[in-house]
């Protein structure tokens, strides 16, 4: 089996929406990605870090997908990273209302031995200095992806900067997208982030769908259209790990098959929305997903003869 | 060959955007609906009104492309209707500046002999009872289209579910089917209009893309990403005469159809915003349209295997 290796938080998460309100969850991009990721037949590992607070049935939760923890420190007497926000009412903008580093501050990741040879790297949103201290401790793997925010834009431009040219891919959103090339069209925004260093782009439009370009190509995946997101929290993550995991999967990176890594990743993130944070990722099934699929199907393909 | 029946304003734009600003230039939702559709092998008419400062130089640009204007009356010491407008920043969103109805306030349509027994009628943006009128002098089509806005909607809203009643189809932009349901998500906004009259649903999201709902099956058509949108305006109507003018000449208005229609309406739209007005439709070739079709494949289309 193949093998991805994720970098990323795994965190507490408080959430509001419209449509209700969570005490301390489960929450973190390392988690979203590792749940989304498991939804295919690979060896999968999460570098992260955690708290002596962390609930021993979350990193059960983890183990029991077949995810290594080997990298996932627990700090003694430490507090695990923990995050809260509240959605606006459309669900499309939110602000945060609490973030606590705790053991995330002064996070040296470590890669087990057994994954330091990865054939494919999803480096979750982190630090651009921790992102690039797990590329130096591997392998080059087949493919390495990155998704970043726009806190490390603002705050550690030049490191983002160094592991951006780095990196095979990226995948972010497109309003970062607009600030990190100061673009406002998304197509030009594709063309100057793969002159940074990545040859495939990936920029997530939330509902909108999730475009990816390399060269002058380019895809795109609608969103699934649903009659209610219940909570938007790890859309974004949960898209990487199907669009990582089936590429570790299939171990094909060519362009065609990309496009396929981007519809799972919509597929996959068209479930985490559904319910609050990781809940529906934890009883989703891949007959859920293979349904889905044929539901992407319906949703985009079409047989047309010239006029 | 097929029958298309138009209805919708022709009439002077004057448009600024952030690339630029027009004088007074060939505009109308019939004018847009009529280039857009004049792709496909139909005969076509525009039903609608213009006053006698309407230059025969924009009258014959339409009667070129095989368009029937003899149900366009041509108001003598009339002022054709003019719309102003500027687009903001990010060509989302507008202002009207100025709106002066002129001919139009006292229109009363009448649909000349010859396409009295249309196969499909589109009724583009105008008052909900001359979109009754029209109705009213045809033999019943094979598919009926309306078009409208929030305008209507606030201001004729008891004239506007009349004709909506009678419908068999309705293009709307995501706004406008959310102020004309009080739903947010668009997949029980599109089932309310069902209900409320048009089998079909097509939801217009301008640069997002365009649903169509049927029943409980649902088709997206993207919005081709363009480096640049020089001009927003018409892009809604190009998309449905794109729509109407593919069912007219194909005759088929099955759903599988239909989402071909949806691609064409998309393929027309993104050529209108590349340039300023109806400029970019006027020189519009077949060839043109093939080849963005095979764009629009690139980017939608996929082949997967189960994982």
């Amino acid at each position: 089996m193949n093998k991805l290796l994720i970098v990323g938080t795994v965190a507490f998460d408080a959430i509001e929406t419209p449509f209700g309100k969570t005490d301390k969850i489960l929450g973190g991009a390392a988690t979203y990605i590792g749940l989304s990721a498991a939804q295919f037949d690979i060896e999968s590992a999460i570098v992260s870090v955690v708290g002596e607070d962390f609930p021993q049935e979350y990193l059960n939760l983890l183990k029991n997908r077949n995810i290594d923890l080997k990298g996932t420190e627990i700090v003694k007497g430490g507090k695990t990273f923990f995050w809260s926000g509240k959605y606006h009412n459309d669900l499309n903008s939110r602000d945060t209302l609490d973030t606590q580093l705790n053991v995330l501050a002064d996070f040296q990741p470590v890669v087990p031995e057994n994954f330091k040879a990865p054939d494919v790297v999803m480096l979750g949103n982190l630090h651009p200095l921790v992102q690039l201290s797990v590329l130096e401790q591997i392998k080059r793997p087949k493919l390495v992806v990155l998704d970043t925010m726009n806190f490390w834009m603002d705050n550690t431009w030049d490191d983002l900067m160094k592991v951006i040219g780095k990196v095979d891919a990226l995948t972010i959103n497109d309003e970062e997208a607009r600030q990190l090339t100061d673009e406002f069209s998304l197509v030009k925004a594709a063309r100057k982030i793969a002159k940074m260093g990545p040859k495939y782009v990936v920029i997530k439009k939330g509902e909108h769908g999730a475009l990816l370009f390399h060269n002058e190509q380019i895809f795109f995946a609608p969103a699934l259209p649903l009659e209610e997101v219940f909570d938007p929290t790890g859309a974004g993550d949960t898209f990487a790990g199907g669009f990582t995991g089936y590429l570790a999967h299939t171990g094909d990176i060519s362009f065609k098959n990309m496009k396929n890594a981007v519809i799972y990743g919509s597929n996959l993130a068209s479930f985490c929305v559904e319910k609050f944070g990781t809940e529906r990722m934890q009883d989703l099934t891949k007959e859920d997903m293979h349904q889905r699929l044929e539901e992407f199907k319906a949703l985009t393909q079409f047989q047309i003869t010239l006029t």
